[in-house]
């Protein structure tokens, strides 16, 4: 959809510099925008070469200042946060493809089923039996939805989810494809050498918008729950064992692994491929460097590092350390020698 | 389903130490449990706190000395191992739903197809040609089973699960959703810059007893097969690649990658992450510790760690030591500046 | 099917030692052949044991001496790359099985879809709106392709596989089941403790010739492209994030990930489970280890592990002397005592 800097002007509440007529067809990153184009510039390495830039219009923060410029042909837009400004606006020349609400007679849905409003059910569904579905959900082609689970109101499950009975899916959830939530635990009892199975009867709740990522694998309770709370958005490939807790607005990054029964708190973030052990606690607003291995509880307000983890400015200092390791090796060596050689000498002259 | 102390006695053959016509009507983790809930102690932390619960009954070990309690108000339930035996009890409480036997319409079934007694075929399941379904196989909907696949008694492939053809399924199995078992391997044949594909001719064998977590991926062999052996259970996010032989009973938990023609024995555990090389053994009963890559082999019954992988105990001191490394950078550049001293006072002693 | 030895001769271009009428109807590693099959050998381990070997045939390199065989019954074929070659008669001794191009009755396929000669488009499949499919293509049971995407000539999509809206998959293309991609970036706008969704209005773009392994995560570009170019081979559980470019000819080994916007070069080869970090560049016919963790931009033509990453060569001493710290450990120790016992005496000897 095009769009004038004005009306784009409005949608984003920006003061403008510039001609308010100029019209916009696309959207680019900073780099790669061209006339006719809009993007935005909120770091001072892109703020600073905006006189190169070929963009039709930039969103710049309210205190950039426009008098620096001598070739800029384009318009400025000024407002509060260019970054979250710009995806507003590709959200109105980028809109949604809008699809009537229909329940595809090719779904496959079971015996007391109960359906919201301007649902979209898409072919090659599958609905279990006593499944509550709420208004304006969107299930994709190949989705499975187990017996008793229900999904919250505006929620949206892509292509090829796995969401197995008892799972509570709560509103304006989103779950990206090959997900599999509500997977059996890793728990057996071993006899002998036998492992023997283990009934897991708990389910998996996930809260209000919450955004999981593909390929996610969530387990459900052993007893009780595994529980995504509110906000939570999680990446590619992350691994969520039984009983876990991920606390409010909590982000996982890809290849992420939490451990059975471990409690992660508010606010976290697990940088990529973090691990944390099971039945420890991360407090609230925790930060875990990628790679890491949290082996013990972590307190509220830390940044670890490092497996096992460490307060992440020792992890720094130790990281840049090792490959240094082998000249101290030397150092460590050649003292030896010279220790070695004081003491001999000592002996001698003490023997004199 | 509600059942009595002496109804639960009977299932788990355990002594009644209180009322045996009280009636548990659902079970509860042990922190948790209240009135009319059954739960388990068998540590100590548990075991200690008994006159503080609230549970209905109590699942403890034979030789758990009763007459220590004051308030305790529910019943006490000794058996031999509370853990498995409360299981016991979860089945019976909560049984698994019956589905009368069936064949959905709206499954795709290949040519030569041979389908055993009271199968369920859940809609939206295909199957390819020369396949053979053992009795009592749950397929559950958008499993896809390739040609000249077997699948066998009693085993369960859970939604959304790849089959490639020629795989080998044993009885008893059970397969969680989004794995995929057959894909090609990563062999190619490189020809200047290009990497020609090799044909993958081979298979993979899943003997009985086999659990496979979430999104796996197990490779078919290059040539002949990739074999996970009887009673093996594999966590979620495990790759298995070609030629991978897994022994019997062996544990492989969350995110563990197996390279290429590496031969794990039997009753192994590789923790969490763990890694193992290209062409290697694993001996049998040995232990493998979380994040740890294995790149040679291991004899059996040892316990390793770290990357690359040593001996656990020497690991654990290791890491313990790591954090503390700056120190000893510190001990050592003061040792040099006061050997320095040492040796130059020494010299000016003898010029003089 | 079975072939005379002067058939196979003629496939791979050999000249043949021994009898050109034997038959060979099957093929096996080289440890395992038997009369009557197939096997290569190019490695000295193999090419020194061939008189041990009861294979019908055996594929060698051209320059092989076969005058040092005394006991070898079976004939050999002498050809440039014998691994090459072996799988060259591998696809001929099991050729594909030929199906005859059809387009099922129970595919879903939506408005304005473009579909090539020859496709086989299997039941269960689901195609959105303004498709394209090229000539030759063939789609595997519940594999979802979502609105726009286009599919060239010759590409095979294995079976639930997601593709979503705007893909776009080059020729000679295999994607192996399980894999999803064009799932959203982890792209988030935090106002307060709460991310707000950023909108994807990029795509991915897969190039000629390339094969994505099993249960790949790979993001659309948030604005732009994620760019897989030609001839790159990606092994199982691979996660490739938003506005990746991953260049020709380079492989991704099992359980690899590469963080948003970095750019990986032509030829380089990321071993298992090595990370790469977001917005830096990796040099062509560059190689990371297994698990090691790129912070940083790497030149071109390096070799680099560990995390954080530093020259292999390097590495492998570290990783030679970590375990012996606590030796160091002790030699620093032990080295403080004698210098202060040496001060000591020192400073008793002049006070003296």
């Amino acid at each position: 959809m095009k769009l004038t800097i004005s009306q784009i002007a409005r949608i984003v509440d920006a003061r403008i510099v510039g001609e308010e007529d100029e019209v916009i067809h696309d959207i680019a990153s900073f780099p790669q925008a061209k006339p006719g184009e809009l993007t935005f510039a909120s770091e001072p390495r892109f703020l600073k070469t905006i006189d190169q830039s070929q963009a039709g219009a930039i969103i710049v923060p309210t205190d950039f200042d426009h008098k620096v410029l001598n070739q800029f042909q384009g318009a400025l837009l000024k407002c509060k946060n260019p970054r979250v400004s710009f995806f507003k606006v590709v959200s109105s020349i980028y809109p949604k493809k809008q699809i009537t609400p229909f329940v595809s007679p090719d779904a496959s849905i079971g015996k007391n089923v109960t359906i919201g409003k301007e649902v979209i059910i898409h072919p090659q569904v599958y609905i279990g039996d006593d499944v509550i579905i709420g208004d304006r959900v969107q299930l994709f082609p190949h989705v499975f939805i187990g017996d008793e689970v229900s999904i919250g109101d505006g929620s949206i499950v892509k292509p090829n989810v796995t969401i197995m009975e008892k799972s509570r899916i709560g509103k304006q959830v989103l779950i990206h494809s090959g997900t599999v939530i509500g997977s059996d635990g890793f728990g057996f009892a071993q006899q002998d050498d036998v492992h023997e199975k283990l009934e897991h009867t708990g389910y998996v709740q996930i809260d209000d918008h919450v955004e999981i990522g593909a390929c996610n694998t969530i387990d459900r309770g052993t007893l009780g729950k595994t529980h995504i709370q509110q906000g939570v958005k999680t990446d590619n490939l992350v691994h969520i064992a039984h009983n876990v807790r991920v606390g409010k607005n909590t982000l996982l990054v890809a290849q992420v692994g939490i451990a059975g029964s471990a409690s992660i708190g508010d606010n976290v973030i697990l940088a990529g491929r973090a691990g944390v052990t099971g039945h420890i606690h991360v407090g609230d607003h925790t930060i875990v460097g990628p790679n890491a291995g949290v082996v013990s509880s972590v307190p509220s307000n830390q940044i670890v590092s490092g497996f096992p983890h460490m307060p992440h400015k020792k992890w720094l200092k130790i990281a840049a350390f090792i490959p240094r390791l082998l000249d101290f090796r030397k150092k460590i060596l050649s003292l030896e020698q010279r220790v070695k050689k004081i003491e001999t000498t000592r002996k001698k002259s003490e023997n004199k």
